[in-house]
């Protein structure tokens, strides 16, 4: 055993123990190495070790504390093990669920025959002639300004005043998500997200090397305003990355009223949101959900979102409504990705002027709906009935509870060689050892007598594993 | 003045006086504690900021040690400020070339009209309408495979082994480069970049949180092995990113003896090359220059390149060719940009299959000859004989060198009220106080008599600056 590892468990002890009290002062790094004769180097890497595990944390210019283990979940610096646990998980399922040949039921792309619209693929064949003869010249951050407007109009729609200039044009929704996360935060930071989450989040934030407090599910309020402030007055929060409408993979919304009381507590403490809002479109009610920009007098909120789930994925166009915060992105942009392709945005842009776009949006999500409770009605009627299906009326996931016991894991191997795809909630609750029991469906398709078979397949792989526990007990 | 500063300065006014030695061991951080009295943190900063401007150098578990300035240039952390220069100058520099009324001579993309190529465009309408209709699913790293494997073909031509299976399809080229950076790099490693280099370069490592050694251009062989090797011994190098190949921004190619000895270095330190070739299709003689995979044996290189100069930059498609830094890769895209559009991805595929595309590639290296020979003949010309235009037969970039006491920004600045772009050396050399006298001219375009009386007014500028110089002496 290392020194440093030897160190780190018996400092340990005594916050277990109790001898050390939540919030209690830890002795500076100085006064450690001289009680204890240990190097610099040897102290430290014990207290990173201690603050990788949740159980103290750091202040700037004020030393180490201990950590109040009980208010909210858990605290996530990045040791090695865990970046190559996420990602691999992450990896092998991507890779494991591409393929002509496997019923897409893990997939997080919508169905593409929904996505179709005859007039933009017109405008697409069109344009590709013109634009390639002549338009050579790649469009540099932020992005066509035609159609940073027209994405202005559409939040203006909501009474949300959007100047086109706080408009940053991406490639794709997590790309706005990423350079939103990067454009706020500094190494070492402190940020909050959802128990269960896109894994999108954890990997970005692995990427940034930010530290990740995650506050748990609220069985109602969708997200749990209380553990937010108790985490905010832990520890010194700098942003926090949550998915309030159409949330993946649950399915709930917000309502306005927690929103607003959200954004209240921003303000309050001087935390920025980057709001994952790529599903918003996707409500089967009569109005479309707010985003926390309507409520964020401050210029707190970074949104995010993308045509990804409206038009198709494969167009790669993304958006960022980042406020004062649009050089910023922009300067990180042309460190990476340079630019969006312009082909693709000036064909948006016509596409966005043409009446059929809000056609296009009301028919997707006539057919998501109708799609999504079929899939519902039929699912209640073939699973077990310690099985829950959580229906919320927009996007088109459901989110399903099994008996404790199970590991959706197993279901998710077991499946996969019936080549049929499901997402297991290891890929939502990466550091959630109790969460194993959920899954999520994708339900954007017709039910086709295929669709049926998966999903009783579904059904009997969930028995199956229900009958093993039972023989095991 | 900090604590910190204080600290600095006086340990600094050791190492110029020669009190202590280039290699000399610095006293560790705990007993320089002791011996002062200033806090670890206070140490810590003086330490960091010596290292930051080049004086000192860490080497891990053993402590820091006094630099040895004279053999190489410089060495870079990268504080705050550095980092708004380097990036507001690039910021800057690349809005103001933007809009047709500019002239542009500083832009780093072809002539858009050489680009062009009818057989390309065809394809692209024609799958526009197919593709958009039926293939929605986004392309999941590592991209297209029979795009790959044209790709893999076109190494194989030039007796490089490849498997299409080590070649990852990346955003560009600029994205190649910044992932390959990434995959073998961490946090505080030392790379070593060329005195004279595209500016993405810089910013990479200052993102990746790198420290930069930079090495003198050689006159003759371009890059200079000494130095190089002096700076290995020194510095705990990981990485270089070099552009061997038709170099932007002086143009030079360095020579197969020089790449093999290269070779040799990097395999006897075991230290890797990120290698920028995407200008490589882009010689005049007869042969292509190889690139530094055909001298590797040991998988060091990642070999980055794209379709950008070639077929136009708003394709947005280039690639590494990673070895078995395919999968780490393949991870890192999955975390950002996730995935790289299908569409255009699907197009190339069937170009590249087509005869067309070794037609268009000879055509374009005929047209940027004589473009390049028609601008350089007529800038000798008109030029002030103490200005030198460095000409290669290769790319489409002049690399001029004013007098001495001349400033590129200036001319820059003047020629742009004049809707005239050019780019100014101070993109290329960021942290080298002393080459500002240079320049670099895009020679893709016809010599029209608009481009002749864009180039007098810019031997109009250098005239008048020659000047204002000789009066204010």
């Amino acid at each position: 055993m290392y020194k440093s590892e030897k160190l780190a468990n018996s400092l340990k002890l005594l916050i277990q123990s109790g001898t050390w009290k939540p919030h209690e002062k830890l002795p500076s790094l100085r006064s450690q190495c001289k009680n204890s004769g240990f190097s610099l180097i040897t102290v430290m890497n014990a207290y990173h070790e201690l603050e990788a595990q949740g159980l103290i944390y750091s202040k700037e210019k004020s030393g180490y504390f201990v950590a109040d283990r009980k208010t909210f979940s858990t605290t996530h610096s990045f040791d090695t093990n865990q970046k190559i646990e996420i990602n691999s998980i992450v990896f092998h399922y991507l890779k494991s669920i591409q393929g002509d040949h496997i019923i897409p039921l893990g997939s997080a792309f919508p169905n593409s025959q929904l996505l179709y619209s005859p007039k933009l693929i017109q405008i697409l064949a069109q344009l590709a002639k013109r634009h390639f003869s002549y338009e050579q010249t790649p469009s540099l951050p932020p992005g066509n300004i035609e159609l940073r407007k027209l994405i202005a109009q559409r939040y203006c729609m909501q009474g949300i005043q959007a100047d086109h200039d706080d408009i940053v044009i991406t490639s794709g929704g997590l790309d706005a998500l990423n350079l939103a996360l990067q454009a706020v935060t500094q190494i070492g930071d402190y940020i909050i997200l959802q128990q269960t989450v896109f894994y999108g989040a954890w990997q970005a934030a692995e990427r940034l090397g930010l530290k990740v407090i995650t506050i748990p599910d609220h069985p109602e309020d969708g997200i749990d305003l209380q553990a937010l402030e108790h985490a905010i007055e832990k520890y010194p929060i700098k942003a926090c990355w949550f998915m309030l409408n159409c949330h993946n993979p649950i399915g709930y919304t917000v309502k306005d009223k927690i929103k607003e009381k959200l954004a209240k507590i921003l303000y309050q403490h001087n935390i920025y949101l980057i709001e994952d809002d790529v599903y918003g479109e996707l409500y089967f009610e009569n109005k479309k959900p707010l985003s926390m920009k309507y409520f964020d007098e401050n210029n707190l909120v970074l949104h995010c979102s993308s045509f990804s789930k409206i038009l198709g994925a494969d167009f790669r166009i993304g958006w960022v409504y980042a406020g004062p915060y649009s050089e910023k992105i922009q300067h990180i942009q042309l460190m990476s990705t340079l630019s969006v392709n312009s082909f693709i945005q000036n064909a948006l842009v016509e596409y966005l002027s043409h009446r059929d776009y809000d056609k296009h949006l009301k028919k997707i999500r006539a057919s998501l709906e109708k799609n999504k409770i079929d899939f519902y009605h039929f699912l209640q009627r073939i699973l077990d009935q310690n099985c829950k299906v959580h229906y919320f009326p927009s996007g088109y996931f459901l989110w399903i509870e099994l008996p404790k016991e199970l590991d959706s894991i197993d279901i998710y191997q077991s499946l996969l060689s019936k080549n049929i795809s499901i997402a297991p909630s290891h890929l939502f609750n990466a550091h959630d050892t109790k969460a194993k029991n959920y899954l999520r469906i994708n339900c954007s398709f017709d039910l086709t007598a295929s669709y049926q078979e998966a999903l009783l397949e579904l059904s009997k792989c969930i028995n199956h594993a229900i009958q093993l526990y039972r023989a095991s007990k």
